[in-house]
């Protein structure tokens, strides 16, 4: 590459991502002491399709953390252009993620939100702790399909949607 | 949701994901024998910031596989439209994936592609097992900038761009 830059960690991490895109779900949860959590992850990912696994990031120090627990409901949402004010919510003040009617429990008790183009459901079948980071490791049970949009990006510290490359 | 739909765990997860977009990009690393290896990665994620540590999820028939061992280095690609062709080749063939003069072995014989708008290298300080898949967690200790170009996505079963919501 003729435009080169050798940089240390920290940096070469930073401008490595700057140049990727990523999906953006929303992850909610029932905390043990019955408050419903959530976050806005960028990293959802699948592990596999059988058994159906998807894992996600985060930080131990997340209001979501206690609701992190092996055995515990996820509700892993996605969104889309029109739905992109949840994952600006979900992202904002924890104390006011949830405040509102933009939400409703299942029969479970799991938070969802409304508006998301679908969400897996699924349990928690491992945590993997890493510094002071977590790998969340959730095996999907059931789903349900919301409206049909886009899906949302998070690039650029902007939400955006896909597009063809050819035009 | 007015759509809704209740489905199976792995019909839930295939439509949620067919509604979620993901980045490009490409990992390698020098197997045990010496080979170059790599794949393409829809799964790369970044898990914390300091210190820089990304993952990426993989099966453990991949060919990648004999190289995904704690302290082995690997370089993270990320691409971009007019890398295209790289995502392609390493998604293709495994055995055709390194026959060409697309790459270059730097001096610690880790395999670097051309073309890539940033290389993240580190090494791999913890594999985590999940059925017949892992998370392979990476800590970044430096990094290659390339050409600007914008970000690779993987989406309906497509390479695409990310763009504006509002146009």
């Amino acid at each position: 590459m003729d435009n080169s830059a050798a940089t240390d960690g920290i940096d070469a991490f930073k401008s490595a991502f700057r140049r990727h895109a990523a999906g953006v779900a929303v992850v909610t949860a029932r905390a043990p002491d019955g408050h419903p959590v959530g976050f806005t992850a960028t990293s959802l990912a699948s592990l596999a399709a059988v058994p159906p696994l998807a894992t996600f990031n985060m930080a131990q120090v997340s209001s979501s953390w206690p609701a992190m627990t092996v055995g515990n409901q996820v509700a892993i949402h996605m969104l889309g252009p029109h739905s992109r004010h949840l994952a600006e919510r979900m992202a904002a003040d924890h104390d006011l993620r949830f405040a509102g009617d933009h939400w409703h429990a299942d029969d479970s008790g799991l938070p969802l939100l409304d508006g998301a183009t679908a969400i897996a459901v699924g349990r928690i079948i491992d945590v993997h702790l890493v510094h002071n980071n977590a790998v969340v490791i959730v095996e999907i049970d059931h789903g349900i399909l919301g409206e049909e949009d886009e899906a949302l990006l998070y690039h650029e510290r902007t939400y955006m949607r896909p597009h063809t490359i050819d035009d």
